[in-house]
């Protein structure tokens, strides 16, 4: 069994307004130090071993449902699970 | 200049029904291996240098605004961010 942990981010180039209103919010609320805010998801996915690989599996659940690689980037990593 | 990595995920006890669908989706696309889904927010935050804590500053803004911390928690990685 595997544990994966997914970050989605948004591109750089692409603006992020729930970032910016976020940034706006802590600047009003005297944070004046806070530059930037930019939100991505983050999810972890626990995954039965089974004869697929992982690494491909990841790839094409992020590609197919999780991520929208048009405007957001994608890293993960797999941890192994070691059972109780 | 510091970046603040921040990870905000629903406590273990607390129902995820962002998860469940998304869960439930991968499930219908045939990818039955994925035996659980929880759904969290990950924030990237650039902070000027201050006289003020990093640490106590991050703590304060996830408690204030970040994180509601009755339903999630929440953990940060800070690194220096070396000027260009």
């Amino acid at each position: 069994m595997k544990k994966v942990k997914v970050y989605v981010t948004l591109r750089e180039s692409v603006l992020d307004p729930q970032g910016s209103a976020v940034m706006g919010s802590l600047h009003k609320m005297g944070y004046g130090e806070v530059a930037d805010v930019r939100i991505g998801k983050y999810l972890e996915l626990v995954i039965e071993d089974s004869e697929r690989d992982v690494d491909a599996l990841v790839n094409e659940l992020c590609h197919r449902l999780l991520a929208n690689t048009v405007i957001e980037d994608y890293r993960y990593e797999i941890e192994e699970v070691v059972s109780q």
